[in-house]
């Protein structure tokens, strides 16, 4: 094989008949498949599914003294607190353990910074002619539906090998509207890259115009390393608050590629003035979170070295899919020089950059022949990739044999929309 | 005993310096007992940890071929929908199931229509110079703190023995900024009154000036008798649409007092039209609720007569309680002519009346002998009890034991601060 761009026109036809060929066979197999969201596959579920045994004991309803069955602890259990915080560096008091979604922890930070503003607004954001938000792409398309759906102005943040663009970043928060910006430090979605620590220390280190300006430090995949070692990583809460910013971030985080999806423990981790101020707003609006199923983590995560073990059995199971999406790539795609990726070591995607102009269609493709992936665009402010060339692979859900079938029809895909440009150029 | 009113002023001086002789005696046990939230008691919680037995087998995981442990269901899992329809007499399509607290999602619903507008919505609530909202009194905190956090309004609607006042709320709606009511239909909160038919049927009826006017119907305590049989409800959502108003009502409901108030699942019922709407909103928000848990209750309730065998069962830990405070209120203060109640059949309050201008002594004094109430006011909104009168009682937590020390000290409480007003003149 050789790159596509140096190949003849009529090489190009030939080569396009064959692809072509290989596309129909693998339409005919009526394939089903889905890589469009980084869900959990099967075996990860039944992985954890022993969390179901716990809770039968009565001594297991008490915790510090609480019954976790009844009303109360709106910050969550204290051991829950003390479990996060060990996870992710911080202190407990610095912890509000939330239900099974981090998702919702963001959403409800970014509402409350609209209907009644966050601790060092002056005013309400709805009171704001216009809010402005950072978002570092490619990223993750719930972040930047959230605030695009209360109206905030999208501004699109290069990625680097480092994280965000900081000059970028730098530049845009002197801008007294801006109010904030959507960060995943660790494994960042749908990139895998990780924040350098000069990254991390400017980010910390920020003066934005506007007093109430919050990072969303999404740490959704703080120890979801499935290659090597666990990497550890700075808490953001002390470098912020070294850097004169404490109230600046929000961290969040969840269980939901712990344990379980569809039922894990979230939280969010903050300076302890906000979190006074956040607990006035939130003690209106909930009792408390799910407090059996904290407690039901409690016992089965018990700590970060434990829930680091837990960690390295899922890593078993997902590095042979990321191995099949690599392999595929470097074997069918890597000599014809039309797509460039990166190899990451954690999180939950694979993110590949077509040819510009290219990956519409080469989704498009991939759907008529019965595989699902994340729409195209979706890792950009709008759902709109400028190049139309991000594609974001998350190979968690199908089994390794299935993958291979999704892969395949991926790189063949790649392969006719490719050559469809070309031919157009 | 006579009536305070009909003393003689030395009578009264006489019964003050016997009564603080009890006060001081019971002030001298060291007590340390609570009657402020609707929490229900350990009894009840040890009758339904049987439900921590479940889901431990694989075929537990899946139902309607949806596994319960991983992402998705918006809406809820299909057989969680069908059980709230069960309960609340609906469609299953027009049930969303949420997580731990109803509460919750009543917050949502109010900060949706804040931030982004209800279905019938001709602009968000924040872009409206003024929002009303009316507030049957007495009635719940929380619900007021809902309203009065968004900065709305707070309109007082008296209750009477058959609802809140309908012609009061008739002529309120007649103003356009006036876009919601709280209510808590059957067994209300505090007073444990059932709305009339006739008052549901002019609530369906209504006709609002504002597009969007929302009845909140907290149905917290549909299935919640803890004397006689079950008393059947309509369901608001047919009534409303048979009255040519499908879209004017959001109905709630939990488990919080049938399985676990820490850990049950709650719901919204509403029309498809607003279901579609709102859906289209929480999406962003959430991928989904806790399906696990839902799955759990599921398996546990089963479907609405198995739920009221429950609540039967319940009901025999309930009903001791409720009778040791009519017990004591009819014995102690009765006589007295100094405080009125009802004689609630279900919910979780008694709701009493004292001496105008005297419960909030009353309920300091409770607390000086360590028994702690629901602060006063509390039942009307922005915590403002006009007539200083309204204490609501919640006999549910404590033991029977330690319920008739608790109810000894209010009684004692009462007749102290009647006599203290009394004696004012």
């Amino acid at each position: 094989m050789s790159a596509y761009a140096r190949m003849s026109a009529e090489e190009r036809r030939a080569e396009y008949a064959k692809v072509q060929k290989t596309y129909q066979e693998l339409k005919g197999l009526g394939l089903q498949l889905n890589m469009a969201r980084g869900k959990p596959g099967k075996a990860q579920l039944d992985l954890v599914s022993d969390i179901f045994d716990l809770m039968q004991r009565p001594e297991d309803y008490v915790s510090d003294g609480i019954d976790v069955r009844n009303y109360g602890e709106l910050a969550g259990l204290p051991a829950a607190r003390r479990l996060f915080a060990d996870i992710l560096d911080c202190r407990p008091e610095q912890v509000f353990v939330g239900g099974c979604a981090s998702l919702q922890l963001m959403y409800d930070t970014v509402s409350k910074a609209y209907t009644h503003g966050l601790l060092r607004s002056p005013r309400p954001w709805c009171r704001e002619e216009t809010v402005k938000w950072l978002c570092p792409s490619p990223g993750y398309d719930r972040h930047f539906k959230v605030t695009e759906s209360f109206g905030f102005e999208l501004i699109t943040i290069p990625m680097t090998d480092e994280g965000p663009d900081m000059d970028a970043v730098e530049e845009a928060v002197k801008d007294p509207a801006v109010k904030g910006m959507w960060c995943v430090p660790k494994y960042s979605n749908p990139d895998g890259i990780i924040y350098s620590q000069e990254t991390i220390r400017r980010i910390a280190a920020l003066r934005p115009a506007a007093p109430d300006f919050t990072v969303m430090w999404d740490n959704a995949y703080c120890i979801h390393e499935f290659e090597g070692e666990y990497v550890p990583f700075p808490d953001i809460l002390s470098l912020c608050a070294e850097a004169g910013n404490p109230d600046m971030v929000v961290e969040f985080a969840s269980t939901s590629k712990i344990t379980l999806p569809g039922a894990g423990i979230s939280c969010f981790a903050c300076s302890e003035a906000n979190m006074a101020y956040l607990e006035k707003l939130l003690t209106v609006q909930i009792i408390s979170f799910d407090k059996v199923n904290q407690q039901r983590h409690v016992l089965y995560l018990k700590d970060k070295a434990h829930t680091l073990a837990l960690m390295r059995r899922h890593a078993a199971i997902m590095a042979p899919k990321f191995r099949c999406v690599a392999d595929a790539l470097e074997r069918e795609i890597a000599p014809l020089e039309i797509a460039s990726w990166r190899r990451p070591t954690g999180g939950y995607f694979v993110s590949l950059n077509a040819m510009p102009g290219t990956a519409r269609r080469t989704l498009a493709l991939c759907k008529e022949a019965g595989v699902t992936m994340t729409g195209a665009g979706a890792t950009f402010p709008y759902g709109k990739d400028p190049q139309d060339s991000n594609i974001r692979i998350a190979p968690s859900l199908p089994p390794v044999e299935e993958l291979e079938q999704a892969m395949a029809v991926l790189c063949t895909c790649l392969k006719l929309s490719a050559l469809e440009k070309l031919a157009e150029g």
